[in-house]
């Protein structure tokens, strides 16, 4: 078991973020990852459609023997995370759970921003895993869906006066409701944390849940003991369902490292694979 | 034949302004629709994924049962219509011919802009269709992707500060290159006109394929006899491969009329019952 990959999973490039934070904080697991170019973005499609992509994902993932399935995709963790654990009997960690528990203890007042695709924000998931959190205290929550977000990472804008005009517009709200604190609900958020940053102000904590979901990793591999105990560096395998260079392109400057082993494979029907 | 309905295909949801075209010129023809809405956008993916999309959104409307297919969306057109034309016995037309020559006809002084997404911008398609139309008189053709106009589209950003700034940005190197035609060579650009006329000046025509697409779907039904000689207004049903209520929403305001029928199918290995 110990030898066994972590397998990963994304809608596309966001969940490198994850990917990243695990490899620092478990350099001696091998990793899988699955980008789904193929069907980006997931954040504006349905849950029918979403679950579907999910669990094609994870059969993917589980054909090729892994021992924890990750959730890196904030839509497919919201959506499809109840599904894919009826589904399938490998360990599942979705980013939803330590996202919601870093902001719980991030909030100083209470007051807590969640943004996210509209996927995510209209299934509820981050204000219910935040109020089951903070249990008993009470905390007061507003979220807002920021569609234009993922596409201006994935064509580079991070930086721009078009980003930062687009923050202002969807940020106002919470700036107005004063919230002490900020959980940046989808993996391609973290890649605008300076303009948002900016936009916010510097009393707002920004939360994102790529290093709470590491952490969580890494004590749910200890306690089962499956933690690789291998003297080097693990590997890294990529796989996307699209080939398009654009992967490679903007996944490197993402990871900040060479990406190696890189594949472009078909992941529909795997769901019928895995029940044949 | 005559009563046999035209089968029309996008994406998503800017085909509808392909479609709206088509019922103003031949109000009497029957006509499905197809928005590949799971799969959406295809101007980010590869050619290969493109063509894959292309054939099983072809192969359904083909079941169908239909006279003409219209390949609305630019990206298809620009990737897979000799693939379509291989592999359907279907009379078939794409966007890139008709917009093509209507940029052609368009331009006074040969200086010729077009914008459209990243794939349709790689393949070349527009500019060698351009010059075809223009031989033998020479054109001098200025290609920029606007990769953020989808989704601005998309969330309605039609003409807001951010439409507005995104614009200049992508328009500059276009207004610089002192183009009198631009060629909106996607589906979804012509609802951002406004912003990109604005931008672009008063002396600068701007050319969408929608009805120069329409025409000369009447030409070619004429020549064959197939145009539909019935009384009343011929019906619309609309198919989706994602049954997220925002097409709903989306292709009411392009179209301006009502729905009617709108059905989620799958589209998914069409290509395999074709072929069975």
């Amino acid at each position: 078991m110990q030898s066994l990959p972590i397998g990963i999973f994304d809608s596309g490039v966001g969940g490198l973020t994850v990917l990243r934070a695990l490899r620092e904080r478990l350099p001696r697991e091998e990793v899988i990852y699955l980008g789904d170019t193929a069907r980006v973005p997931y954040g504006t499609k349905s849950r029918a459609t979403v679950e579907r992509y999910a669990v094609e994902d994870a059969a993917f993932l589980v054909n090729k023997g892994i021992k924890l399935l990750l959730v890196a995709c904030n839509t497919a963790s919201a959506l499809a995370r109840e599904r894919l654990r009826r589904e399938f009997a490998v360990p599942l960690l979705s980013v939803i759970g330590p996202g919601a528990r870093a902001a719980a203890r991030a909030t100083r007042r209470g007051r807590v921003g969640v943004i996210a695709t509209e996927a995510t924000i209209q299934s509820g998931a981050y204000p219910a895993g935040i109020r089951e959190a903070c249990a008993p205290r009470e905390v007061e929550i507003f979220a807002r869906a920021c569609p234009l977000f993922v596409p201006l990472v994935e064509e580079g804008e991070t930086d721009s006066e078009v980003a930062r005009l687009v923050a202002a517009q969807y940020l106002a709200p919470l700036r107005a409701a004063e919230v002490d604190t900020l959980l940046l609900g989808c993996t391609h958020y973290p890649l605008l944390k300076g303009v948002i940053g900016k936009e916010m102000g510097g009393g707002v904590s920004l939360v994102d849940s790529a290093a709470a979901t590491a952490a969580e990793a890494e004590a749910l591999l200890e306690a089962r003991g499956w933690l690789n105990a291998q003297a080097g560096r693990g590997g890294a395998r990529f796989y996307v369902s699209d080939a398009a260079p654009r992967f490679h392109r903007i996944a490197e400057r993402i990871l900040g490292e060479p990406l190696g082993h890189l594949e472009a494979v078909e992941v529909w029907g795997h769901d019928r694979l895995q029940a044949g």
